[in-house]
């Protein structure tokens, strides 16, 4: 349908933010049989517990084919950077994360780790994205568990608005606002979901989805790069447990999207650190939430129960046994 | 399950917006026999055209139950506002805004400047967002024709953020952002889906939603408000194009989002004007769009082929004939 290969971001200057475009599924019309993240597929190979492969269809490439433009308002750079697939496990039928053992789940973030510090090495990328989308409410195809790291040639703008804020409440007051953020919810608790050794998860008091669920190291840890393996172990029993919540909550799973916040690849940033959010889709009700003309056209989230409602649901869940998929341990 | 009843405002310290949180719904559990919009229902009655009735669930009241908060890091305000339904029609089995003749849909337009007018009398009030939800794909159970208004207490953040780039710009150019784009759109045409006498959709150049368009006026008219009833009728047959074009690019009614951002209610914005935003959802493979762990979770949008190539298949859509629902005229 195209005529070229397009990779590039484009700049809205209206909104201020970049839009990845590319159009390599145009000219790629490719289809796996079976499923494309198991051991011993083309791509996969045999041998390994975790795996970071390169997205078939990537937004970012690279050696993007595509110059840069300046003749406003008409901005875009090359689409430069990587898209990578982190294939969790090398078993199909696994429900979600929270069926591996904490150790397994630690070696994925120990994945994340590494691809982290490697691509920090390369000057064109100034940002590692970590999600994880779950559930075909939310368009997940592929159930072989996985996610996804866009390595981005710019900060993600949701991420650059929660730094600015924070670097402004550093400036003024000289404290991490992130840090400020999980003591008083921790003091207030009544939004706690779980505490470990050195992790917290709770709903905050403005929750926009309505099962979100940040994750903070209770220290001021200002990457992931930065965590002990016994933080990771910890980490990893944090988010089992939150994700197990999260299926329980209405005895069935539920679809979410999970983001990793980091600060970007380089420099040093005291007034910022590393949290997971988790946005669980169902609502109270257990009804889909959907972003509609509220949300995606103006920007205005509506919640139509309360976290401290939520937060609820998901402390008595976490008391309930887990149903996960057969094999979990 | 939750003890009091909830209708408030939300700030968001880290990322910077407001959450509106109502939990009225766990208070009234209501549900409609039949439909609730259609003529004749208890809340609509008979012998209108164009109908503003308030939300059963509104997220905002006039007199919220809830005082303000501000310890922070949780602040919160009452929930002071109004949300209301826009019955478009007293017809249930219409599919779309499109299959209203020009002259009914200018009577909705109208009907928004007489609330919008309204609006902008209440002090407590400052901002009016219609919006409109189209497709069970995002989330619409109640079919009749219908669209939304927020009267909200606050600017919604996604206008907000509108509206400091154009300032911005204004600040160091003397022109309004928006006709600058919106001249170049024209200008450069590859992306312009229709033009009217007083109207031109274009899908923008940094699109972030598949068939994502924009509506603006070719003078710089501020407000809806300020609109003559002539140039409602020429927006009315600019929308009805660019809504028919949706339903005929893959023979089948596509799940559409749409917006108006206007500016605030009271004030004069020289440097920003009034235009409409509709979001397809459906992509260029004719699948429906996601907005996953990059979108929701990063702020990064992914358009996985080209505006031009959006466009291009929209103008091919205006040339074939619509099919709307039977009593279309």
């Amino acid at each position: 349908m195209a005529e070229r290969v397009v990779i590039e971001a484009r700049w809205d200057p209206i909104l201020g933010d970049w839009v990845l475009v590319s159009n390599v599924r145009e000219f790629r019309p490719w289809r796996p049989r079976g499923c494309p993240f198991c051991p011993g597929s083309p791509e996969t190979g045999w041998g390994w517990r975790v795996l970071v492969i390169e997205n078939a269809f990537p937004m970012l490439v690279p050696n993007p084919p595509t110059g840069p433009r300046s003749d406003f308002p008409f901005i875009s750079v090359p689409g430069r950077g990587r898209c990578f697939v982190v294939v969790e496990t090398p078993r199909h039928d696994v429900d979600d994360l929270s069926d591996l053992s904490a150790s397994d789940l630690a070696d994925v973030l120990e994945t994340l780790q590494i691809l982290f510090e490697e691509l920090s090495k390369d000057p064109a990328i100034v940002y590692a994205l970590w999600f994880r989308n779950k559930g075909e409410e939310v368009g997940v195809s592929l159930t072989h568990p996985h996610s996804q790291v866009y390595a981005l040639p710019f900060i993600p703008n949701k991420v650059l608005r929660e730094m600015r804020n924070c670097y402004r409440f550093w400036a003024r007051s000289g404290r991490c606002l992130l840090c400020e953020v999980r003591d008083r919810e921790l003091e207030a608790g009544e939004r706690v979901v779980c505490r470990t050794r050195f992790f917290a998860a709770f709903v905050p008091f403005w929750a926009k989805w309505p099962f979100e669920i940040h994750v903070h190291p209770l220290r001021h840890l200002e990457s992931l790069r930065y965590a002990s393996r016994e933080e990771l172990e910890d980490l990893a029993r944090c988010l089992r447990a939150v994700l197990q919540g999260l299926r329980r909550v209405f005895g069935k799973p539920m679809p979410y999207v999970a983001v990793l916040h980091e600060p970007p690849l380089r420099g040093s940033y005291p007034w910022f650190h590393t949290h997971l959010e988790i946005y669980g889709m169902y609502r109270v009700s257990g009804r889909l939430k959907y972003a509609g003309g509220s949300e995606t056209g103006g920007g205005v989230f509506t919640y139509d129960s309360t976290p401290e409602v939520a937060a609820k649901m998901l402390r008595s869940a976490l008391e309930v046994p887990d149903h996960g998929s057969e094999d979990k341990r």
